[in-house]
Parts: C-alpha cells; sequence; structure tokens
C-alpha cells in the first residue's frame, strides 16, 4: 500500500495522522502544503480535499480526508499497536477525550477562525492568541476532570501506553505552549504530553522535525 | 442495558445520537437539560459531563460523553442497520463527511461560542448569526463538492439509505433554516435532508417532536 500524507508541519491534524502512522511504523512520502502560503486553497489542493484544509492521505491513489476518519481508518486497518482499548465502554472513553479536542478545541481555535476573528472583529494578534487561549483553557480544564477518573499509567492517560487521548493531546500542547496557556493547572495532561513525547515514534512526529519546518 | 440520554431538544449533538438509537430500534429514556437555563453546568451535570455539555449517555450507570464516541459506540454495539458501510475506504468517506460537520461546523456556531461573539467582540444577535451562517455556508459549499462523488442513491448521501451522514446532517440543516442560511445552493444536501427526514426513526428524533420542545 503507498501512502502519501499532504500536510504542514504546524498543523495539528496533519500532527496526529503523523502520531498514528508513525506509532504503527506504517511508512509514508510526505507531501508539504504550506498553510502560511495559502496553498491549501490552490485549483490542484482542493481537487484532492474539497474542504481545502490539510491533511490528505493519498492512499494508493484515493484521497482520505478529516484526521478523525483518517486515523479510524490506520486503527481499522493496522489493528496492531492499538490506540484503542478493547472494552467498548472504554474504547468511548478514549473516543470521547480525542472528540473534546477534535471538536472543541481544536476547529474553533484554528489559522482560518482566527483570521475570522481578526478581520471581522478588529483584534489584532494578541486579542486572536486571546481567543485561542481561552478555548484551550476551557477545553484543558475539562480534559484534566476527565483525566483524573481514567487510571493511566506512567503519565499516559488511559492505560500503560498511549492511544488517541495522546495523538490528539500532543498537537493541542504545541499550540497550547505557542499561545501562552499556563500549563501549570493540568498537571496529569502535561505528564501525558511529556511521556508521550518521550517515544521515538512520537518525536519523529514532532512539528520541528518534518521536513517543511521553518 | 438500560439507556437514559440527557440532552436537550434543540442540541445539534443530542439531535444525532437520538437519530442513531431510533435507527437502531434501542429503546432510551430522557431526562432534559435546559441549554438556556443553564442546566448543563449545574454541579449536578458537571459530575455526569465535566465538560459540561450535551448530550451525556448513561449506560447502565457509566457516563458516556461527547456524540461522536457515542455514535461510534451505538454503532459498535448493535452492527445492525449499519450507518457505516464495511469497505475500510468507504467508511473513511462516510467518517470524513460527518466529520466535516462536527469538528469544522457545528462546533464553531454553537451556543457557547455565539455568546463569545456577543460578549467579547459587541455583537448582537445578527452578528452572532452572521458569524454562524458563515461557518456553515463555508462547510456546507465543501460537503456539496464531496456529495458530488459519493454515489449515493434516494437521494442519501452514501448508498441508498441512510448513515452518519445524515445523522450528521440533519441537526446541522435545523441549524442553518434557523439562521437564515440560502440552502439553494446545497442541492444535494437538502435532498439528503429530505430523504431521511422521511423516515419515520428519524422523524421521531427530531427536535419538535420531543418532550423538552418549547
Amino acid at each position: 500500500m503507498s501512502l502519501v500524507l499532504h500536510g504542514y508541519f504546524r498543523s495539528g491534524t496533519t500532527y496526529r495522522v503523523r502520531l498514528a502512522l508513525n506509532w504503527k511504523g506504517v511508512p509514508y512520502d510526505v507531501v508539504p502544503v504550506n498553510l502560511v502560503e495559502g496553498a491549501q486553497s490552490s485549483p490542484d489542493y482542493l481537487t484532492k480535499n474539497p474542504q481545502g484544509l490539510v491533511p490528505a492521505l493519498e492512499v494508493d491513489g484515493q484521497l482520505l480526508t478529516q484526521s478523525p476518519a483518517i486515523l479510524e481508518w490506520i486503527e481499522e486497518t493496522w489493528p496492531k499497536r492499538p490506540l484503542l482499548p478493547s472494552d467498548p465502554i472504554e474504547r468511548a472513553r478514549v473516543r470521547a477525550f480525542a472528540a473534546a479536542i477534535g471538536c472543541d478545541i481544536h476547529p474553533i481555535q484554528n489559522l482560518r477562525v482566527m483570521k475570522k476573528v481578526r478581520a471581522d472583529y478588529g483584534q489584532d494578534q494578541d486579542g486572536a492568541w486571546a481567543w485561542a487561549r481561552h478555548w484551550m483553557e476551557t477545553g484543558f480544564a475539562a480534559l484534566e476532570r476527565m483525566a483524573a477518573s481514567t487510571g493511566g499509567k506512567n503519565g499516559f492517560i488511559f492505560g500503560d501506553g498511549p492511544t488517541m487521548a495522546e495523538v490528539y493531546l500532543l498537537p493541542q500542547m504545541v499550540n497550547a505552549r505557542r499561545f501562552g496557556v499556563d500549563l501549570s493547572a493540568y498537571p496529569r495532561l502535561v505528564a501525558a504530553d511529556e511521556a508521550a513525547r518521550a517515544l521515538p515514534e512520537f518525536e519523529a512526529a514532532a512539528p520541528e522535525n518534518q521536513p517543511d519546518a521553518v
């Protein structure tokens, strides 16, 4: 199977896909899509992803979009080194943790929304970053409460190794640090982030280690 | 198995869960959580969902949150009358369509975000609704392009019956009509919405048919 990941080093959703593929040991090629230069809106890229968002994963020439869908496809296609538990209720809990980031934090503070806040409501960069921090702080407080009863070990949120919880958490923590969120209120999240980033497969997926990093 | 759905008649995410349970023929009790009165932030409800959002699904006393996680759990637990296709690539496409709504439209235009736009940026109701319409129109244009190559029948987006695509679409169409989106540009979405709403199981899940509807 031939995989080509169209994405951007700093895109959190692209980072998620790298984390899952690396963890499963699945090889893939990378084609950078420079979000700052607007490459995601080029006619060529729109044929790959009609939403004009990254990532898009090309699977033997077929295009998959939306990281939550791509991640489920990866988990179904390479079930070894699972990122979801086998117990149905536990699976739902891991997915809920992931969705609390993937639906309720990340999309509200991503590039296109911050651009809209600046363009329509006269916000400067500080204002846009304050918007982003608000949604991260609200979401992280809930995640920290959720993590209090998950019974993870070795720092991880669920179980004794990484799950989709860390796949979604790490990219969000990058944004949190970038936008100046005070992380001291979220010790469980910080511990999980550190535990997961220490894994070589996860380290290799980090934004700063990508070929298009600037 | 005993199911209690904590939610609100007008909540799109609660509506998704009703659609899936009704389609599968799974009985459940309803406990209304009045979002307008702020019941989602009560100490009692926060023990059910630390995010302070609806829905929460109580399964034999265990609490599940986040509609994307709840919907996957429903599909895994009651595989008959599937809402996801069996082919892995097709599953990913249906999930991508769903996530394009669940991540990139709905959370950006929900109640708490519109409240923030009003409170922080001096927007009135018209301004908040314009914000909501912008994200729906951007998202619907992409969904309409995505739906052009899905090969659905009888009006449905994928296959010849409802999938997770319609489970996510119907609640978003309710919001679109409520906030004044001109739907004439999205004929495939309108057709799928009409086809799915004509199903008795889906009709019974509509907001106006709920016990807490006002």
